[in-house]
């Protein structure tokens, strides 16, 4: 039975559901890249910051709670993007020890690689499939749903190239891949809990 | 339940045994890449070729007949490779049709990419596992094995461009990417009949 597993996903292929269902079914807690994002965001900027995402924290595991008390940055001269990449590697080591969880996002594949109780999965799948989803999610925007697709993967394969060196969404660096779009929803979630189990 | 399944693989990842384990399990046929490698150079080049091959392939089902009673290539002016290219896709457009197989290699996975009952798999492994099993499959040579493995899969990398347009090992091109080191030939086994039943 693996202790983390971690989701990396092509925007609009349900990894993030898929990751949420897995969690639910191990009884495990879910980190997923937009409360990552959002915390680090404040994290730097917000005066309200500590307050807020600390009382938030308690019923969140422990991840808030370690951005929250994070010590001040003590490394100077880097931009505000690699000291929270560095808040974050830190905070996923920390998940990673600890174990029960999944992770959504935030490089936590290249992260966690040299865990042999990670897993770490990529969900990926056809654009029209895709640009549906993210309109019934995320509603109707003026930019085409293709667009949206692919200037939110081209975003995450840049951070993921800037963070790792590696090729974003390239299969060597996950154990196990899956087409949402061929296998659904539920078939994802049976098949990373055969694999993990 | 899909009736047919094409496997793509790196040089060493155990995605052949993987295939024929499946075939066995699913009482399908199984074509491998040699097989038709090996058929296809006879058949332009070697005048026993006919009477050779069309014996055999009563125990092969229509594979090497097929190759072996094509009619002469009509198409003139193709480099043989070319023409054996045509010749095995028409032969896996007709294993596509009849069902009940599992294939190897060929750009199968694109020759039946619009085929709703073909399932398309893609198995890799990490570079050290790969190099041990083909010291162990094939024996020692003068050349490394890390040396084999870059060459032969740069070839299928090579081949596959040549004639698909698009670019080998991307998990876009498959329905579900397996990771041969981390999760095991027999696990692998299991999560295809899991995903294609």
């Amino acid at each position: 039975m693996k202790r983390v597993i971690t989701i990396s996903r092509e925007f609009g292929s349900g990894g993030r559901t898929i990751g949420r269902m897995v969690a639910e079914k191990l009884g495990y807690a879910f980190y997923d890249e937009e409360l990552v994002n959002e915390v680090a965001k404040r994290c730097g900027f917000s005066p309200e910051f500590i307050k807020e995402s600390g009382e938030y924290a308690t019923s969140r595991h422990s991840l808030l709670f370690s951005l929250a008390t994070a010590q001040q940055f003590s490394v100077e001269g880097l931009s505000t993007m690699d000291r929270l990449y560095i808040e974050q590697t830190k905070i996923i080591e920390e998940l990673g020890a600890k174990g029960g969880c999944v992770i959504v996002g935030r490089c936590a594949d290249y992260i966690l690689k040299e865990d042999p109780q990670a897993f770490h999965v990529f969900v990926y799948g056809k654009e029209e499939d895709k640009a549906r989803r993210i309109v019934e999610l995320y509603g109707e925007k003026d930019q085409s749903p293709r667009k949206r697709l692919l200037e939110k993967d081209q975003k995450r394969k840049v951070y993921y190239k800037n963070y790792t060196g590696r090729t974003w969404g390239q299969p060597q660096n996950y154990d196990l891949c899956l087409n949402s779009s061929v296998l659904g929803i539920d078939t994802c979630v049976n098949l990373i809990l055969e694999a993990t189990k």
